[in-house]
């Protein structure tokens, strides 16, 4: 997992939960307007404020450029949860699939960085929203 | 949490989740179409698959009846994930929220089940979509 350097105290979060959670739920809108999410794991955030992600070319997920997408990120025993809203699109970058390639994704993507399939997912990041456990909640402490 | 026995399979995955999890991260569509998303504490899924929370009047979140959300949960030490489509809205019943008040829930609400702000979000499950950890991750033993 890559993380450039992150001057933004948003996107400084965004990295913190990137690093523990590695998975995000990814929601998105169909088009009869149901809302559906799916586990994505996180390959690096950039210096650009945006998100990367493996997917599946024939996965039915992105269907336009600069689709409006959610990405949550959970941290179970912190009881803290991270929202971010953001426009996806699908990138076809051969060499930047290569890069971002580890041998752990290997379950979900099984032929690896060539399979004809895989495409990169791009969320550019609009919005953070970050909670954390009421401190009078026990179960923090 | 009040959880009635429920007959259907994935209904009985979202029981299982609930209640280990018991917050959900749930993301709704904004009028500019941006999708945003916010950690919601899970009261109770009744017997005719509506899954029940607490939410203040004054939030923004809920502004349609019927309106599209999406609910996520998930359980970092097992790994798995669960996405429920669903339709939500606005339910004022003071009875109702008498009986799913639990004293945990006063950091969120201070105010407690008198408070005026006080409203019930309903959500009726449209679809549940689950994901474990492939067998070949070896996190997951």
């Amino acid at each position: 997992m890559e993380i450039d350097e992150q001057h933004d105290a948003a996107l400084a979060k965004v990295e913190e939960m990137m690093r523990d959670a590695k998975f995000a739920m990814l929601t998105t809108r169909e088009k009869d307007g149901t809302l559906r999410s799916r586990p994505m794991a996180t390959l690096q955030l950039d210096g650009e404020g945006n998100l990367w992600f493996f997917t599946s070319e024939s996965s039915p997920k992105i269907e336009e450029a600069h689709q409006q997408v959610n990405l949550c990120y959970m941290r179970t025993a912190k009881q803290d949860y991270l929202s971010v809203s953001g426009a996806a699109e699908l990138v076809h970058d051969k060499e930047k699939m290569q890069a971002l390639w580890s041998p752990w994704l290997k379950p979900w993507f099984p032929d690896g960085p060539d399979d004809q399939n895989l495409a990169l997912l791009k969320v550019s990041i609009m919005g953070v929203e970050y909670w954390d456990a009421p401190a009078s909640d026990t179960a923090r402490s």
